[in-house]
């Protein structure tokens, strides 16, 4: 028996190893971030090493997706040389059963929701723990607003019922700036009984540049569990 | 007679006049932008040191506005040091018969935005050649977007029947680059029947910060204009 100690990691991989297995060949495929996501990304590139998948392209949604694309071989572009994107695989915080979710933990979630929406697929990748009956459940919804609105954006949020907080660095002194030159809100929100209105809500505010909650755009969610010590991936 | 030879001059000044008399003492006042403002600001500025107005403070929405407030001797404040504006004076590209504005000529919408929709009240100066029936039938609607979302952005533009543009520089080579780093898409469509919902659909488009419609926001437009060679000033 090979299978490593971890059946935590190897669910993970399965999960990865699952949504690698839908890419085809002669297709442009958004690259997600995160650590689920990072095993798509390699397996992706070992069916491209073995010459079962020919002629992919990707399009990484962060820094984190560009590095293991390079890693694993996949061949890059952007945004501006394609006209759309036929399978993106990304990660999420939370996923509730419409498959709603919430991303925007790594603070990437403008970039991913770009990427993202613009699939002509979009799978999702998470661990059950990932899993909830209401977005806002455990998770705060992250909001990128440009520096000079940030107050009156946090106003604007409690007056919706919402307790905004500034997401602050870590080995950096002072708030989160994200890849875009901006600030991070993350709002927590007693319950979200209409996460399609808050989406539209939230981007309304002047300032406010993207938020994470991504609706109507997931087509399959891939779950990582664990079940008997041994690894399983079931589909929603 | 001392009246100076250009009315339509004269008919700003009379516009910007009119406006600055509407601030009251102890007041947080939003400075807009452009030449019609540029008055109002001149005219704030001098109610302050004749002492006819005291305890004034101005949110700039551009550095237009900022260096013309300290040359007025207007004093700054910033949108983390409040809570409010009680009022904000602000010009605009188009004007509708419900107050709709069409803003941002000058790529300072989003600023303009975030100053001008915190405003308990808000003043639009503007002369008379930016009255239309109906938004966007002479002036295209500015969009800003992030620039690794400049392409998807315009083929989601395409999609809802707009005509999208990329403004470009003068005295610059490629593309304008707005205060916060992003570009800016200026899109024509056929016709705007509604321009509340338009607002709300371009900025829910992945990678959009702000776009140039403002709805539901403006309190009175005062419009210069010429008649009989004499200016005048009415409210709308």
């Amino acid at each position: 028996m090979t299978i490593a100690a971890d059946p935590v990691k190897l669910s993970k991989q399965e999960v990865g190893r699952a949504a690698a297995a839908l890419v085809q060949s002669d297709s442009i495929v958004g690259l997600g971030t995160g650590s689920t996501t990072a095993y798509a990304i390699q397996f992706i590139g070992e069916r491209l090493k073995s010459g079962e998948l020919k002629n992919i392209v990707g399009v990484p949604t962060s820094f984190q997706a560009e590095v293991l694309a390079k890693e694993y071989g996949i061949p890059l572009t952007t945004l501006d040389a394609i006209d759309h994107i036929d399978i993106a695989i990304d990660g999420a915080d939370e996923v509730d059963p419409q498959k709603n979710l919430i991303k925007g933990g790594g603070a990437a979630h403008t970039r991913e929701k770009v990427v993202d929406y613009l699939a002509n697929r979009f799978i999702v990748v998470v661990d059950g723990g990932k899993l909830v009956d209401r977005l806002g459940s455990s998770f705060a919804v992250p909001v990128e607003v440009i520096p000079m609105a940030i107050t009156p954006v946090m106003n604007a949020i409690k007056k919706l019922g919402g307790k905004p907080e500034l997401r602050m660095g870590i080995k950096k002194a002072g708030p989160v700036i994200t890849d875009q030159g901006n600030m991070v809100v993350d709002v927590r929100f007693d319950s979200i009984p209409d996460p399609v209105n808050l989406e539209t809500t939230l981007n309304n505010i002047p300032g406010v540049l993207e938020n994470g909650i991504f609706v109507n755009c997931t087509d399959v969610v891939l779950i990582g569990e664990v079940r008997d010590g041994q690894p399983v991936v079931r589909q929603m």
